[in-house]
C-alpha cells in the first residue's frame, strides 16, 4: 500500500499573509491525507532565479514520489503556461518561467507537460492567485493519485535558463557573484570546487578572494576555525564557496551583499592550470 | 473510517517564540493523529479585526470537519468567554471578542457555544496563555472525537462587529480604507465589486482612485500588464480592490499604508447609477 | 499498533533559507510516516542558552515518544559530539554543547549517548551542515524504530551549564536579567516565584522593580488589567516574572532589552524573609 503523498511548497509568498494557508486548504480539501511540508516561502519576491536556487537545494533529499509545488510567478494571469514536470522519482508543479531550470540541468530524464486539464482547477480561476486556483489543486489531484498524463500534453519548448557561472577575466582572475546571503550572514557565491579546484586542495597555492574592499586569503574547513572577526572562505553545504566568519555575520563585516561581484585571483602557475 | 482530523492555527503570536510550538504539543498530546496546519501567525498583535480578516480569507478552502483555532486575544485571563463555533461544515475555537465576525456574516447556520467544560483544559489554567491552556486542548479533544455539545451551552449574545465598509461621501465619491498590505506591497482596500460595479466593467467610465498623493486612473486584470512603476487598481484574489504595481511594491511608491483612506471618484452619470 | 512518530525541530536556522526544508526531506526520506512539527527556528544565531530556554519551554507538552531535534551548533564540524539524550518519555538529538542543559536539570532519569553510528549519517558528512547530515538522519532512524542503544555508547561527561539565576545584591535587592523579549514586547526575566515569593502574594509588600530608567511598582494578574502605557510585572506563562504593558510593547516603553539588568528592591522585613 502506498504511503501518504508528500507535497512540498516553495514560494515567494512570505508567511505574513493568508496565501500559504489557503494553498494548504485547497490541497487538503482534495487530498485530505496528503502531508504538506514547507520548504521555503522567503524566495525573493518576483525572483525566479532565487526560486530556482532554493528548490534545487532541497528537492533531492525528499522521498521518491514527492510532489514539489514551486510558485514564483510574476506573470500570473498571463499566457505563461502552468507545467507539471517529472523526473524518474519526483513531480514538480510550477509556472513555466524557468523556476525549475536548475533541476532540468541536474536530472537526466525529465518530462514536462503543459497543464491544460482545467477541470482540475478551482473555478473560476482568478487572474492573480494561480497558486490557489491552479497549482495547489493540480498538486492535490496528483497526491490523490491522478496520473500525470491526465493533466496535459508533453512539451519540449519549456522555459529554461542557466544559473550565472563564474567567468575568467584574465589568466589570473575568475569573476563570480554572490547568489544569496543566508541567515547567519554567510555570502554564498557561485564558485564550485569544479570552478576553482586548487582553492579547496589541502594546501592551496597563494590566492586572494576580493569582495568589496575585503581581501580574503584563508580557506577554513569549519566555521569555528575562524579567528574572531576574520572573514574567510569555506566550502558550504550548498556546494558553493561561501564567505563566512566565526559566530559573526560576514555580510555585516564585508558590507557587500547579494549580487555583489567576487573575484578570485590565483598566482601564476596555479591560475594557468585552472584555465577554463 | 474517518480521516484524521485537521486542525488549523491562526494567531498573532508570530513564530519567534515558543507559543505556537507549545500549542502544537498540547494538541498532539491529546490527539496524536491530528494534522496541524499553520494558516498564519502574523496577525497584527492585539488586532482582532486583522485576525477576523485573516481567517475569513482561508477557512472555506479547508475540508469538511476542519477545526480552526483562532487566537487573537488581548483580553486573555479576563471574563471574555472561550467559544466553540460551528458551521454546517467546520469548527472554530476562539475567544469571544469578535474575531469570528466575518464568518458569522458569511455562514447561514452557525452555532456558538460558551466553552465551560473546564475538565478539558490544561490545569492550572494560566492567566496569560489560554491558547495553550484552553483553546489548544479544546481543539485537541474535538480532534479526538469529543462531541461539540459536551463543551458547553449554546449562547446567542456572542460578540460580533462589522468589517469597515466603504461610504458614499457625495454623489461622486466613495470613501474606503486600506485593510492591509500584503507581502508584495499590494494595498488591499475594502472596496468589493459590489461596492463599485462600474469600476470592474470591461470598459469602466472615467474614474480616479485617490490615495495619499497618488491619483490612479487605470484598472488592470493581471499584475504583469502594468507599466514599470505604474500604480493601478486590480481585483485581487481576496475579492477586494487592490492598489498594485508590476513586480514592484505599490506601498513603497504610494507611501500610504494600512489604515489609509482611499477615495474613488466616478464621473457624473456613472456615480449616480452607483448610488448606495 | 504504534502511532506515527512525532519529530520536532528547534534551530537557529530561521526560515528564509533551505536549511529547514532540507532537514525535513532527510527525515521523511528515512521515515515517510513521521510527523514533523516546527517548534521554533528563531533561536538567536549561535546562542546555545537561547536554544536551551526555547526547547525547555515546549518539550514537556508533547506526547510520550516524541523525538526533539535541537540544533544550535556554532561548533559544527569540530570535535563536539552529536548526542542522543532520552528521558523516560522522550528523545532529544542535539550537539553536545549544553543546549539540553535545562532539560537535564528538570528531568530525573536521563540517559545521554554519544552518537557514533556513522552508518546512520548521510554520506559524505559535510563540515558545515550536520543538521542535514547527522541530526536529521538520526532522528529519521529513531522515528523509523531503530533502538536508541544502536546509535552509540552512554556518556556521563556531557556538557551542561546552569541558566543564569537571580542573585542577592544586598539585604533589600535581588538582581536578575532579561532572558528574552517576546513577540508582544514583553520582557521575560529570570525571576521565578521561588526567587521572590512575596512579589506574587495576593497583597505583596512594597517593592520596586527597576529596569533601565523605569521603576515598576505594580503586579497584575492579566495583561488587560494594565492602564494605557503602564508598565507592570506579571507572572508569565513561562513561569517567569515578565515586564509587560496592556496592548502595547513594554520593550519599546522601557527601552531596555535582552540581557538588561533587572533589580527587585523589597522593603525591610519582606526582603529579610526572602533571604537566599
Amino acid at each position: 500500500m502506498p504511503n501518504r503523498s508528500i507535497v512540498t511548497l516553495t514560494t515567494d509568498f512570505g508567511i505574513n499573509d493568508h496565501f500559504v494557508g489557503t494553498m494548504k486548504g485547497v490541497i487538503l480539501n482534495i487530498a485530505p491525507d496528503a502531508e504538506i511540508v514547507d520548504i521555503n516561502h522567503a524566495v525573493q519576491a518576483f525572483d525566479v532565479l532565487d526560486g530556482a536556487l532554493t528548490i534545487a537545494q532541497s528537492y533531492s533529499y525528499f522521498p521518491v514520489g514527492t510532489i514539489h509545488v514551486v510558485v514564483v510567478d510574476p506573470g500570473v494571469g498571463t499566457a505563461r503556461r502552468p507545467i507539471l514536470m517529472s523526473t524518474e522519482k519526483q513531480y514538480f508543479v510550477a509556472p513555466d518561467n524557468g523556476v525549475l531550470s536548475l533541476i532540468y540541468s541536474r536530472e537526466e530524464r525529465i518530462r514536462v507537460r503543459h497543464v491544460t486539464g482545467e477541470h482540475y482547477f478551482l473555478r473560476p480561476v482568478s487572474n492573480t492567485f494561480h497558486a490557489r486556483d491552479v497549482f495547489a489543486p493540480v498538486a492535490g489531484w496528483l497526491a490523490k493519485g491522478v496520473d500525470g498524463a491526465k493533466f496535459g500534453e508533453e512539451v519540449s519548448d519549456y522555459v529554461r535558463f542557466n544559473a550565472p557561472k563564474p567567468k575568467t577575466v584574465d589568466g589570473n582572475t575568475l569573476r563570480g557573484v554572490v547568489l544569496k546571503v543566508d541567515r547567519f550572514g554567510n555570502l554564498i557565491t557561485n564558485f564550485t570546487p569544479q570552478d576553482v579546484p586548487l582553492l579547496f586542495q589541502p594546501t592551496p597555492p597563494p590566492f586572494k578572494i576580493l569582495i568589496g574592499k575585503q581581501e580574503i586569503t584563508g580557506i577554513r574547513t569549519t566555521y569555528s576555525e575562524g579567528e574572531p572577526n576574520e572573514v574567510f572562505g569555506i566550502l558550504g553545504s550548498m556546494g558553493y564557496l561561501e564567505i563566512a566568519s566565526n559566530r559573526a555575520s560576514a555580510v555585516q563585516i564585508v558590507g557587500s551583499g547579494r549580487g555583489s561581484e567576487v573575484n578570485i585571483v590565483l598566482e601564476g602557475a596555479a591560475a594557468a592550470s585552472n584555465g577554463q
